[in-house]
């Protein structure tokens, strides 16, 4: 008895150890990188966090295969070779090339003044086209374009934008804006949803289908369609359209309903495009000389 | 029995802090948005995943001011506004800038047979000035471009990519691969570190250092950077030079290091550029139709 006695607290200090150890171990299980659950706790801390923007390419686990992620897949392991010659300039020929071509990409801007004007469609869709010769990881092609002309769809787009982005003000700006919101109303009017004679809405497909049904993750798919809009934008410079570069908060799922676009794309960017209204401004921006953007070794 | 009559709410009160200070630890870490943590714990459980990507975009905040991401910051609403008038083409002249310029950008694929023949320099910083002209959130312009020519550091850049290569293929691939690891060599050999005249390391700045020394988050710089190299793409295709897209995987802090980039600067893509070597060959890839990327409604 007297045995028990003493040993009664040692076993119960033992048990507290124990269960201390057990319950301190249980948070590894929730900070796993499991999907969805990061996306979740993000948006408790920080409620501005674009929901849709998370469940991407961050969760997507970066497989060293595809490293050198064009051309690098295992199927393409199975593709015969074919032999590659471009055209090639001389020297002096390149540097004019690259002179005006740096001297038209140099006058994009991006535009919130856009004209009603239509647009031929057949321009759109080699702008569309030539987006679509991007690189991607292990080329999967994790792109989908979805061009809005219709004014209905485009207003609904406008509805949908406009709420998340006076709830994205509101939130954030708290009380203390409140009494001068009407100065800030410009910032979440997208009138140019309305406008624009279209709206490019770009998707990313996070995962692929397989014949089979089994899901193909779709590595770096958030970079590969980014690297495909630049490429857009050069091809709408081209061609003399504008539009500004934008990522709808919030919207992703309102905006895939709309649009019926299946669960495997997330929106990833928004652009209006058309020619600028004849009274477009934009701001006296500058952009940072070659000696802040460039070191040689 | 005296002394387990004493001792009970001792070993109580023990209890009591045991358990409180593992539910105070409970959900600190699991939703603290703390740098590092994340990328610590994905980095467990998938060994391939790029430490140097993770801690980058995904742990940024996006933050809704940034919706339209150019020329939208909280700077920019003080700058002054200035007419914008680009060139206007007729419609059948866009419509046949867009067909010329989606034929030349169709031609570019991913090319890993360079010739070593030199590139003249003034035409490797206008593509650098072309890629800096893409948009980029709050008009941060996040990136930097490394322009690695110096035969030496060549050389150190593809040990390092190749160590690292080869780390990950054996790590992955495991014993049941060991045998025929031959077969698959050529998969972590990147001789055209080596032979292109060019290398181009692309870096993300993930925050920038305001005048003062405080730290100013770049937001979306992984997306601002990726557009930017679509159009350092598009301006490489425009003069006839060719390169490969990859994503070192695990090499960024050792790169990093290399090339003294400093501490907020991630890298995000390696480009060895030069003319195609005359035996160059590429997979016989196709490209998705326009009816699979492209949605009109």
């Amino acid at each position: 008895m007297a045995l028990l006695t003493v040993l009664t607290p040692v076993l119960a200090a033992v048990l507290c150890l124990v269960i201390g150890f057990i319950l301190m171990k249980l948070p590894g299980r929730v900070t796993k990188p499991q999907r969805g659950d990061k996306g979740g706790s993000n948006t408790d801390s920080r409620p501005w966090v674009d929901q849709d923007l998370q469940d991407g390419t961050e969760n997507t686990p970066r497989h060293d295969k595809e490293e050198d992620w064009v051309d690098g897949s295992e199927e393409e392991e199975d593709l015969s070779h074919v032999p590659y010659s471009p055209p090639r300039h001389p020297a002096d020929t390149m540097l004019e090339r690259s002179q005006d071509f740096y001297n038209l990409m140099n006058q994009r801007r991006s535009v919130r003044f856009i004209s009603p004007e239509p647009v031929p469609r057949d321009v759109i869709d080699n702008v569309i086209l030539t987006a679509g010769t991007g690189p991607s990881g292990a080329h999967t092609q994790p792109w989908t374009y979805v061009v809005v002309s219709d004014p209905d769809t485009k207003h609904q787009i406008r509805l949908i934008v406009e709420e998340e982005e006076e709830l994205n003000y509101r939130q954030r700006m708290g009380d203390k804006w409140v009494q001068d919101l009407a100065k800030f109303r410009t910032n979440w009017i997208k009138e140019y949803l309305d406008v624009a004679p279209y709206l490019i809405l770009i998707f990313k497909q996070t995962y692929g289908i397989l014949p089979q049904g089994k899901k193909r993750t779709h590595y770096y798919n958030e970079i590969s369609v980014s690297i495909s809009c630049g490429i857009l934008l050069a091809a709408l410079q081209n061609v003399g359209l504008v539009t500004v570069t934008s990522t709808p908060l919030n919207c992703g799922p309102q905006l895939r309903g709309l649009l019926k676009r299946p669960a495997n794309e997330k929106l990833l960017m928004l652009l209006p495009v058309g020619y600028p209204a004849s009274d477009a401004t934009v701001p006296d921006l500058k952009r940072k000389p070659l000696g802040d953007i460039v070191v040689h070794m």
